[in-house]
């Protein structure tokens, strides 16, 4: 999806890898305290310690700024969540997985990313039908994940398309009220997520 | 907590009263359409066909508009959940009730007053606390209702804390996706939700 560093999916990560992460976290950060439009590349550069040049090798813009952000977001989902569930054939340990992965990455990322990731009506045409395709077949993974549990009789009687929604709520909302400063590890709190929503889902 | 008319407890609304949830509902849909700050009081009468004397009967004026909007909602989580429930006694009886109740609730207000009452850092100082005290104070009833469920043993293993922002994050989630031309009712849903989180819950 993008030439630029990501977080890749077995190593450990690069320093570059780990600059790309803080930059369009920061950025995320500034963005929600200040506002999208009250945010500058100058801003974000300032509070990295950055040249704007440096800054340029990770957002092509302001324009590109929101774009950027999400972009990175769903490519480490991508690469951390969804590609390797899939090679996972137990739908309730794919089922498993895809909460424990998700939540330990928002919270590994930090939680305005994801907050961000809700914002797809800022972005322009072209470029939210793109996100929005990418949360599509996501969903898609999810509900198929929910449907082969239901076929297997290993789901209790709930509407797939609702338990997808409060799967995700859950999964969303500890972006929300996540603080590594205090409380749980990202792991444990990620085993806990799982534990809920599992119990929630299998009968 | 407001001497402008509220949906009542037991009785059917009144026409005042209908018209209250339509103001304030049409005026957070603007807010989250436009933003706060492109949000003008005149736009708000001319979407609602109101005068200006007739809007100002429910609103202050714009420093007040954030706030008003807030506080009714959080008026009806008292009237329509909190107050009732804690009339019940039976703590699993009593959690079933807050998420059916609560979820019928912003449903029929629609979606965009809830979104709005996490804005809460976007008001004066003194407001702020105010609703803080009382969305405090309403996490305090539902952790308290799960340490009951905890010590009569109706409860799985699950951190109370954790599993109070989980259900949370699933009501919330309802005023993000619920799409009352699509689907089901509110009724409907609200038992469909409160399913899976009991599911989650109760051992």
């Amino acid at each position: 999806m993008s030439d630029k560093p990501t977080v890749s999916k077995d190593m450990p990560p690069t320093n570059s890898e780990k600059r790309a992460t803080q930059i369009y976290r920061v950025a995320a950060e500034l963005i929600q305290e200040k506002g999208y439009e009250a945010t500058s590349m100058n801003d974000i550069a300032k509070k990295l310690k950055l040249t704007k040049a440096g800054l340029y090798y990770y957002i092509d813009g302001k324009n590109d700024l929101l774009y950027s952000i999400i972009k990175y977001g769903m490519q480490n989902l991508e690469d951390h969540v969804i590609g390797p569930c899939k090679l996972i054939a137990d739908p309730g340990e794919r089922l498993r997985q895809i909460i424990e992965r998700h939540t330990t990455l928002l919270m590994d990322l930090g939680g305005a990313i994801t907050i961000l990731t809700d914002e797809t009506q800022k972005l322009p045409p072209a470029n939210r039908r793109k996100i929005v395709e990418l949360k599509r077949d996501y969903l898609d993974f999810v509900r198929k994940t929910l449907k082969e549990l239901k076929t297997k009789k290993k789901m209790r009687q709930l509407n797939t398309k609702i338990a997808a929604m409060n799967l995700f709520a859950v999964i969303l909302g500890v972006a929300r009220w996540y603080n590594p400063k205090k409380g749980w590890s990202s792991q444990r709190t990620s085993k806990e997520i799982s534990k809920f929503v599992m119990g929630a889902i299998l009968n």
